[in-house]
């Protein structure tokens, strides 16, 4: 992954308790679907060990980091930086642009939300992006979103030093120790 | 909506208070991409409030409903089950198959569970269906498998009855009351 651009999530405003499984969904989302590295909030500290054990078991390469500033990663981030919110522009007329500019080689920042998002996230993206306007979910957002970017490749996605991988079945459970 | 297939969600498993927010983003991302109805566990019923406000709010149609027989609605479904989890086969590899079918008037049960499902529902799909073999999210399997079945027609949806309308926006919010 050393030579092409990154892909990171940013999970703005973890409440601990309330966003507990919402949060740790943004992260195994972010991963399984081909983004290279999540940042949680500070006060999410106990997600970023679930997440680091489904990568430890599953394979990588994934980095989980938590900020307590995620504005500065927001000022900092030297790339382009997409903002899912269902007041944005439609993902289907934008992602074209967004995956070119992705495929010249600029580093994504894609932000998701909980509830309420301060207004300098909307002024800070590059992209403000709906997939649809209607209220749903950051997870669902952020899954279609990224298989759209990616259009499918992240599901053929080798993963290295896993210790159990999952064999397709038909009907069934299959999983391989390696 | 009437003469063409249905598509029904089906959320196994809610445990209240731990599931509460999950099931609510199940039901959302039913609606917003393109299902036709949600069946929720008997004891998410204040959920089935919320999925219906915004339904209210937004447009439709699209009904909630709760059942505490799961596995009766299994058995009494007359078309055809797809069960979506992490050990079934690649959505990219079934996902015409499906679509086919649904596409000559078959109606879709579309069933995700909590953590843990029974065994009998994988046999009673017809096909178990894996949105990556990874662990991640069954509100993001969901919303990649609609997007997918639908080929992004879902985007483009029109809504009836809604109070208030979303106006798309390169950067801000922008709401239309009815």
């Amino acid at each position: 992954m050393q030579d092409s651009p990154e892909i990171a999530v940013l999970r703005l405003g973890h409440r601990p308790g309330r966003d507990e499984r919402m949060t740790t969904h943004v992260g195994l989302t972010a991963r399984a679907l081909g983004a290279d590295r999540v940042l949680l909030a500070q006060g999410a500290a106990d997600r970023r060990t679930t997440i680091e054990n489904v990568t430890d078991g599953f394979g990588g390469p994934f980095e989980v980091e938590t900020t307590d500033e995620p504005n500065r990663v927001l000022c900092e981030w030297q790339a382009r930086i997409v903002h899912l919110t269902m007041y944005g522009l439609p993902v289907q007329e934008v992602e074209t642009e967004i995956r070119s500019q992705f495929e010249d080689g600029m580093d994504l920042l894609v932000v998701v939300g909980a509830e309420k998002v301060q207004w300098d996230v909307y002024e800070a993206a590059d992209w403000n992006v709906a997939v649809t306007n209607q209220p749903h979910s950051e997870v669902a957002s952020l899954a279609v979103f990224l298989d759209r970017l990616f259009e499918g490749d992240e599901l053929d996605r080798e993963w290295e030093d896993a210790d159990r991988v999952v064999v397709p079945q038909a009907e069934g459970k299959r999983i391989e120790e390696q």
